[in-house]
């Protein structure tokens, strides 16, 4: 095995919308082969003239039996699927990675494949609003965290083509298990999404009345609302496979917001303040952390 | 009067932070004189050095007496005492127009001087993060909704100053009734405000156990919980002088969320998928609608 795993191999990405094709762009000529694959000629046809792949293909069942690592970049409900109707069909030892937003459904169904395929869930933190091939660009993962959940299938040479996959991404390696990665990121990433919709929802019942709210809404309505735009498909996809987290993650959201509503309807002061103090205190460091990373992040760069 | 009644008139700004330092800027040279009020000298002379306004004072009764329009640029409870002991203190006719971001409690104020000051509620909707002279600039306004609520003590002529004011900041005026914005900005800012402080609240409590979570934080943690880290001295100012409609807010708000978790814990995927687009569909037509908008006022200003 060369010094860099992923520069002797053929790599198939499943799947060419943002993630995919963005994949694309970063890996082309930093491994064998990039395999594109699309359900669609057209898609396919659209991805190779783009760029971001050197071959584009609607076999998946060829793109993915000839490859050495495997990459499913589709929508969560797609992937659980494809890992049951493509991931059998890996030559043996072959890499099979996915980058859906859930990881437990997807671990499991993981774990159901035949022992010649080593399987590792992944899920980079990564996105835009808009989706498709359009949107995709070169850089997408730089800076971004990208959880790793290594299935047992997976031995120590696959972790690491998936972690030189990472770092020629330019994106941080976490482990997770399975499980923590869902609580997780209901709490950090899908619970933003459905509280920014009821904010829209809140603002469509006052406008029901007033459509002057519409002229009010500023800043703190345009960020707080900027991913209740995003793609309902695919949201859904995340909700539908994370639905127990995401409701765990709704209880615990409604709690804070009764705290807050109760202090706030006694008028205490003092006790409102010091827990808005403590919430702008960790938006604060949380903001200065992820400064510090994207600074870290350049100097490797530039090393 | 001339035609451009800013033009004849000595205006003095009330409080130099952020919203009322950016004003100087926008009106130097527009208007007789701009005088700029700071509590502290050491404020006063930072505003000169800065360049927002032509005279700084912290004397605010000589300099309120002299002015044709005196606007009150402090944080709403402080507004409320600076009614009280400033606004008697005008010359006959002269107008006082306040920034303030809730109005109920401060027209009541604006209601209660003696019938010689003529008096207009204002809300200017724009700001930052940042607060104070360092963040002030030149065109903070352009483009934003300006709230108006002149009290029965406002003339036309007072009217037509405050609009050629906003007309000359390049904001956008719509005239509210207090009662009605308040309740309107409960909505579409303040709740935005304590949905972040909650989401933030809740990562709080998730990290106690997994500090991980800050890792996986990506765009819609970010955004959903910008305005968390507002100033928290301010944001308690707005809070507990609206705190009625707050609280009604979050009531209608907490409804929505009900409703999500509702079809999500049912599983009820169509009408989750109809709620989802209702709502996302309510999000890009008033982005769109703002972004109309902004083209509007930038060809208004090449006109």
């Amino acid at each position: 095995m060369s010094q860099d795993p992923l520069a002797a191999a053929e790599v198939a990405i499943v799947g060419l919308g943002l993630m995919g094709a963005s994949l694309g762009y970063d890996l082309r000529g930093h491994c064998r082969r990039v395999i594109g694959v699309a359900r669609r000629q057209e898609a396919a046809d659209a991805a190779l003239a783009a760029g971001c792949v050197d071959v584009a293909a609607t076999d998946a069942l060829a793109a993915v039996a000839a490859a050495d690592l495997v990459i499913l970049a589709t929508p969560a409900r797609v992937l659980l699927r494809q890992i049951e109707t493509l991931g059998p069909r890996l030559r043996r030892g072959g890499v099979l990675l996915d980058l859906g937003s859930t990881k437990a459904a997807i671990c499991q169904a993981l774990d159901a494949l035949p022992p010649h395929v080593q399987a590792i869930g992944g899920h980079p933190m990564c996105g835009k609003e808009q989706a498709g091939l359009d949107a995709a660009e070169a850089g997408l993962y730089r800076g971004c965290t990208f959880v790793l959940c290594p299935r047992p299938s997976a031995g120590p040479e696959a972790l690491a083509l998936a972690l030189a996959l990472i770092r020629r991404i330019e994106a941080r390696p976490l482990l997770l298990d399975p499980d923590q990665h869902d609580r997780l990121v209901a709490s950090i990433s899908h619970l933003p999404y459905l509280a920014a919709c009821a904010l829209v929802g809140q603002a469509l019942t006052v406008a029901t009345e007033a459509p002057a709210v519409w002229e009010l809404a500023a800043g703190s309505f345009r960020d707080g609302t900027r991913v209740a735009a995003s793609d309902v498909t695919m949201l859904l996809d995340i909700l539908l496979t994370n639905q127990r987290a995401v409701l765990a993650a709704l209880d615990g959201y409604e709690m804070h917001l009764r705290r807050l509503r109760q202090l706030l309807a006694q008028g205490d002061e003092p006790a409102l303040r010091q827990l808005l103090t403590e919430m702008a205190q960790a938006r604060h460091a949380w903001a200065r952390a992820r400064a510090a990373h994207a600074t870290a992040g350049s100097s490797d760069r530039a090393g």
